[in-house]
């Protein structure tokens, strides 16, 4: 028998197909993960989740981009399996443990601390990560930081004017960052932060947890804003909150949308 | 109770949430089939499919495309239906009658006789409709038909050549289609069409069935080809037979997803 249930949600718009291993088991390879994640012959998803037993945590979630690979981190996914599990929880990913405040209409989560060293965002060589000393076409000087996954952050002063279409596979995927990189352009206005994310494996999104987390770090480090800071994306605002030093608080919400079963042979 | 059950399907490629609503009623408006057919933050489909109870037929079915809007027909939608109702059956739709013939792994439909006549596609004035005398760019003299939804026909050289996303939509919105139109560019090959659709209220899909169908007429009709006739498109390849003052036969697969439950209200 090879038929199980999954779950529909979102964060921000940023879509995920969870499935709890303990309840419904699925024998998960990287073509499997591609072919549920496909919008058109699939079940479609920005992001499929899996949540299986911890010996250390309320739950272990592994996360698969939509091109089957898998990656460490997402917080707009940790938000929807802590909403899903309806109780404060401690979840266990790849980047490091995530301890989740559950709240109906809004959850907090206490990420790990940012870190900045090049080898651990990582980098190819030693270099200074809050000034890379980089360009691709305008985007210049990047700062770099690793929020359990790998951002490069550019402020500009216009995020619209940006062609991430062009610019994010490019610096994704170069040499710099060995094991590519989620690209994140970012302006500051009424001590808010309006960011678009590049995410690696995926494209833009309409909203990247990790991605404000990271983003709403390098400004708060480079003293453009204060802690706690609205982050708003195109799907929806996050608040983070982080002083030097400490964990990253990222509040926001987190959405039902359906509930499905399928048989997983069906996906290869 | 707002509950309700439905099923995704994919006939080649091009998707559907298709809801019972003898099983499950649903209050449907435009705004809430927009917000199903959400790939992001809705269940995500190219179509939303009714059944509902049919005086004359099996099952009525009412079609509503991802911009909201109802329209009349979709083959690979009837495909899928037939397949879900596991039997030989009468469809109706407001594009016409379809009787379907069940298998296991490929479904036979048979739906209504093309139409030709310029009030009958419609067209906004009278014109020849095997070669209308207009031109986009290099899109030259197009054939239309009715298929219990409007198509324009073009055959060229290369297919993949045609820019369909620019051109797509200054066809479809053009004020010789009063009530817009499917564009299809298409070229004949070894006896075979091979085809790409600009749909309606939705863009470029893998494969739309009424293209299939409005091509292969056109085609038979100025005998480029014989019928029964094989159409390729990117999501696969359905067989279409037809002759003079005939019905249209269409045989091709319709592939089950995965089967969901969801809160209505949850969609506006």
């Amino acid at each position: 028998m090879t038929r199980g249930k999954f779950h529909k949600m979102h964060g921000l718009g940023n879509d995920f197909v969870i499935i709890d291993t303990r309840i419904s088991p699925v024998e998960m390879t990287n073509a499997r993960a591609r072919a549920m994640a496909d919008r058109k012959t699939g079940i479609g998803c920005d992001q499929l989740i899996l949540l299986e037993p911890s010996d250390v945590a309320t739950v272990r979630m592994r996360i698969f981009n939509q091109d089957g690979s898998e990656v460490e981190s997402c917080g707009n996914a940790t938000r929807c399996v802590v909403s899903l599990l309806g109780q404060d929880a401690m979840i266990e990913t790849a980047g490091g443990m995530i301890d989740g405040a559950y709240h109906e209409n809004s959850i907090t989560l206490h990420m790990p601390p940012p870190r900045f060293d090049w080898q651990d965002i990582p980098l190819a060589f030693a270099m200074d990560s809050a000034a890379m000393p980089m360009a691709w076409d305008e985007l210049a000087s990047p700062m770099a930081v690793n929020v359990g996954n790998p951002h490069a952050i550019f402020f500009v002063d216009d995020i619209d004017a940006v062609d991430l279409a062009h610019l994010g596979p490019q610096i994704e995927h170069d040499a710099a960052f060995p094991e590519r990189v989620n690209v994140n352009v970012a302006t500051v206005r009424d001590g808010a932060v309006f960011l678009r994310v590049w995410e690696r494996g995926v494209g833009e999104t309409r909203a990247c947890g990790t991605g404000a987390c990271a983003t709403a770090v390098a400004a708060i480090r480079q003293g453009k804003v204060a802690s706690p800071v609205t982050v708003h994306q195109a799907g929806g605002s996050l608040t983070i909150g982080w002083e030097p030093g400490g964990l990253i608080e990222m509040t926001g919400g987190a959405t039902y949308v359906f509930a499905g079963e399928a048989d997983w042979d069906d996906f290869g």
